[in-house]
């Protein structure tokens, strides 16, 4: 077993892809067995996602429709929020959070993430302002 | 730790359960020891999913539930959505197994899957055509 | 590995913190080592979550999100739903539980859980009458 700590800069909400640097830890430290890789996002506002990697539009339209399910708390319909003093997007955030992965795993098979042809590791920010993003990557 | 992968195929959206099947591979793998088992679909339009496996209603309700909360591009409401060039059930099939999982994790006691009595566990099609779907198994 | 069974007596819908009772477990289990936590709830109407941990506003807001996203199916916008002859919170109960974890994985790391600085592990009951909840608890 095996851990390490990746740190990630966002800069305003939406989906960051991540695969490679995942790809290449996997590959630095467990290169011919098999394993299973767990991905841990250390925050409540941002969230950790498996989708397409090949068209961008599927990122703007996960990002578009999370935002419809969930908008800010300043909007009329979210009104009974009232976790709301850090800004419109905070609460959001947290909901979003809750409706999307904290945690990923996924089987490593002769050195390499078992991922599908068209899936990619994407780290999902929710907050509008630049974070600091802290992953724990645990291998087994 | 071992692993192997599972093909099901599918004939339009809807919960198809696979228990006996995952149940099956732990019970022919690993059948005295704790373990862990992962399970992790290889797609980003359809999902794995624990739920209940007494009624059927359930399962029809939980697709209506999700058919209205993420209607087809083609609905009015989601006249935001791009990525419509594969057809009106594609992003929002995308957007479901986003809500939904994509990797379960099980524990493993006394040689059996640590599932509830009223637990079972399902591949949720996301999308209307038959489609073949790839579900690795890893356990540990 | 190492696994063990705790039981949670719950009183009505809402978020109820276990970080203790978990941190415990894994303190007592695996005091230096590196590791993984699975936790799995055995039920279909309730769910883990990890969640801010410091302001209990947060905890009010997800609730009542979640009302609003799935309400009792009295409710006339819930009139499609069918699995409803065990109460208006049964069905809305188990949608909730599709769109929250059924398990946790959390990296051990120098013998205590690798959460964030804001993040507590919760069960989230869905249910109103009083239920006892069984969650397994397994660590490689």
């Amino acid at each position: 077993m095996t851990h390490t700590n990746l740190t990630f800069k966002t800069d305003g909400a939406g989906l960051y892809q991540i695969t490679r640097e995942v790809s290449a830890y996997v590959r630095h430290s467990h290169p011919t067995d098999v394993g299973l890789l767990t991905l841990f996002i250390q925050h409540t506002s941002a969230s950790l996602l498996i989708q397409e990697n090949a068209d961008p539009e599927v990122q703007t339209d996960l990002q578009n429709f999370f935002h419809r399910l969930v908008p800010p708390s300043d909007d009329p319909s979210m009104s009974y929020l009232t976790h709301t003093y850090e800004g419109p997007d905070d609460m959001p955030a947290h909901i979003k959070a809750s409706l999307l992965p904290t945690h990923l795993s996924i089987p490593v098979i002769d050195g390499a993430l078992a991922l599908g042809q068209w899936q990619g590791i994407y780290l999902f920010e929710h907050r509008t302002l630049p974070h600091t993003r802290h992953v724990v990557l645990h291998l087994t």
